[in-house]
């Protein structure tokens, strides 16, 4: 069955249109369906639903109220970690504007100014990733494979791929100091809300580069535009902020030693395509009875 | 022996001034000799030598005519590609700067929009690098890292490291409908001169990106900018340019649909110290009597 943006259902086979929705045993929660204009049915039917058996998400993260919610109804409910590819992407992207100093060459060539300027490579930097999961790893297999040094915090240890090292968060206030970027992107807890404060950035390199792909309650926005402003990090990026979306009078907007773009690093074709495959891959072993790839525990939506 | 930036020389030791520049036998051409305040004596105590035997450039190409005079008199030439790998960074920016459209992103931030973009990623592009010389591997041989196709054309056939396949340039007009990104860093020649012409463009996806590490006389800049704003291809990012430095008002500095960077993409720490390593490397093979790494052959300076 798929539900249409007028939030009407549909056979899945015959397309054929449906009177009502009917009760969901198993649903994928795309960014078609969050996003389509049709979300208010999309929720409903599962939320409705007597047995919903089998939830796939197309997101990670399991914070999100509605998710919650579908969390505490459904007897099994798996996420996707794809997105992680693209999203290490964006910190690539992110990371050699700054080096190259992307706005200081689109200055000059505004200017029509032909200077030479010194950049920096991700060969031979050193990577500090906040939070060694499955974005974390994406970003450290990129940048090893780019001749960078990556150091990966994480409370588990275990294999450490991409990592040249994977430490405890307890080691954080030793690591800033050597670190060329500093990435942020642990899950959101008490713990970590606001780990970003002055002393985190005071502790960083007066050349370094701060991203956030994590949550924006990671981060006391203030104090990292008065560290900004003190000249220390030298730039930050940040695809998340603590209120979304950020008010057009925000002053992150305005800094000039802040990029923004608005919560969209995973908004790539590849992650829709991975999501389906990840949807597909589950289905596969749902209808052979077999576990599921991960797969949440329950205690986790009841805990939030 | 070094010169400083009165060109005065000082014994290499010692660093004690010298009454006059002693007779060159070995040379290094690095950047602090041919962009500093001194490259006139510099040139003039190679150029005077007796008996040069040997000049390290930490240049990869030898058409500059300063080079050319000095590769006809000295009995080894050598060159230094270490240049590439930050060459090939300098082509991660670019793309990655034009998949993830930074230039709408800065935009709506200059706006306080908070308005998703789709993106692409270099995670399933298709690469095609025209030259696939010692920048074209080091640029394969990331994309390749990062999930990219890498599509190599060279004349000489070989090992293809960094590319899923290496073709002969014959193949070139039947490549360029198929790539996402095309890289332009053969050697110049009279053969290449202009290869980037109307018809070159025309055979490109509208939706694809261009790059020149090579030489600005590769490309018909008219031809390119047409191209352009008929919506084919859809971005280029430039290098180098016909005449260098760039007029101030070239309309290339202006166009909405050109990057361009001042012929800088190698100008990085990690560039100097590669050429470092280079000469250091050729010092010790030199000074054993074993053959040097990236020689050249006499015949192509007297070409020349």
């Amino acid at each position: 069955m798929t539900i249409d943006d007028a939030g009407k259902a549909h056979d899945g086979w015959s397309s054929e249109a449906l009177e009502a929705l009917p009760p969901i045993d198993v649903a994928f929660g795309n960014a078609d369906g969050f996003y389509s204009p049709a979300v208010r049915e999309f929720m409903t039917g599962i939320l409705k639903s007597p047995a919903l058996d089998w939830f796939q998400s197309a997101a990670a993260g399991i914070e999100n109220p509605a998710l919650v919610m579908i969390g505490q109804k459904a007897r099994h409910y798996t996420t996707n970690h794809t997105q992680a590819e693209a999203m290490a992407e964006w910190a690539l992207w992110q990371a050699l504007d700054f080096l190259r100093d992307g706005r200081g060459h689109r200055a000059l060539q505004a200017e029509g100014k032909w200077q030479r300027t010194k950049a920096r490579e991700i060969r031979g930097s050193r990577w500090l990733v906040v939070g060694y999961g499955s974005i974390g790893q994406a970003v450290g297999r990129r940048v090893t494979a780019l001749g960078g040094e990556v150091t990966g915090l994480r409370r588990s240890p275990g294999p450490a791929e991409g990592a040249a090292r994977v430490q405890s968060p307890d080691t954080l206030m030793a690591q800033l100091p050597r670190a060329d970027v500093v990435l942020l992107c642990p899950p959101h807890t008490p713990e970590t809300e606001n780990m970003a404060d002055a002393a985190f950035f005071a502790a960083m390199m007066p050349d370094a580069l701060f991203l956030n792909l994590g949550r924006g309650a990671l981060v006391d926005e203030g104090a990292l535009m008065a560290a900004l402003d003190a000249g220390r990090p030298a730039f930050a990026a940040l695809d998340v902020t603590r209120t979304e979306p950020l008010p057009a009078d925000s002053p992150l907007w305005r800094h000039p030693k802040i990029a923004i773009t608005p919560h969209d690093s995973s908004e790539t074709p590849g992650t829709v395509a991975g999501a389906d495959e990840t949807f597909l891959a589950n289905l596969a072993l749902y209808l052979g009875g077999k576990p599921m790839k991960h797969l949440v525990e329950p205690a986790a939506f009841l805990a939030g």
